[in-house]
């Protein structure tokens, strides 16, 4: 349950964000700092595996099942101009996908969220907004 | 069929890379312009939808099989320290899911590929492999 010789992992350590659902496979998070992008969530599997092709078909289907009620929920709630996904993992290699909502204003639209700031904007708007956010998102998973 | 107004969707135009499969809902291209990452392939879907939310259960199961073939042949050949996938669409709105294969050397490692880079890294023995890859690629799709 390691990401590197000796540094425990941080997704098997802890949550990785503000717990909003949870089962036997994965649990879905919201991401609380990443500040320039504050409608941003994360489906986590919740065993240490590292690549998507190493889970099984079944959970694979369940895994991208809970990444679209998200993606559902953002565009429902917000009208983004664009929700983003992406399984990365180079830095943390245990499987997790973020969904982020952006929008035309934000930090770095229309380039990925890790490009380059090119303006600031007041998430304060959006922020208020997440309390509802992630109520839909429970509700969405719960079904 | 328009990415925005009056301009025609690139990705309804043309290929969008070196095609290397095509079926009734989706094509394989390896992406030919983005020097610093050989290894980048793209499942694309044919028709022009912008969020993964929006295709049918049995197609959003079909395109996850081709991205993960993809993912498989890339970590089988070239052993890759991760394979990073995203599905991002900011400028190119036309559903698109990113498959490369990331090195501990490579450009901006371990950040994403849309990070600003901090090494070079001679990519000349990466790109000589690439034929391989595209063999595989096309084998493991046609099964």
């Amino acid at each position: 349950m390691t990401s590197s010789a000796q540094l425990p992992c941080p997704l098997c350590a802890d949550d990785g964000g503000l717990l909003l659902h949870r089962n036997a496979l994965l649990r879905v998070v919201r991401v609380t700092d990443t500040p320039a992008h504050p409608a941003f969530y994360r489906v986590i599997v919740s065993r240490h595996v590292a690549e998507f092709s190493q889970l099984e078909p079944a959970d694979r289907g369940e895994v991208m099942d809970a990444v679209v009620a998200v993606e559902r929920v953002l565009l429902r709630v917000l009208a983004p101009a664009k929700v983003n996904l992406a399984s990365l993992g180079n830095v943390v290699p245990h499987l997790h996908w973020h969904v982020v909502a952006r929008f035309a204003d934000d930090a770095q639209f229309p380039a990925p969220i890790w490009a380059p700031p090119v303006r600031e904007r007041d998430t304060a708007p959006l922020r208020a907004r997440l309390l509802d956010v992630d109520a839909a998102v429970r509700a969405a998973l719960v079904r």
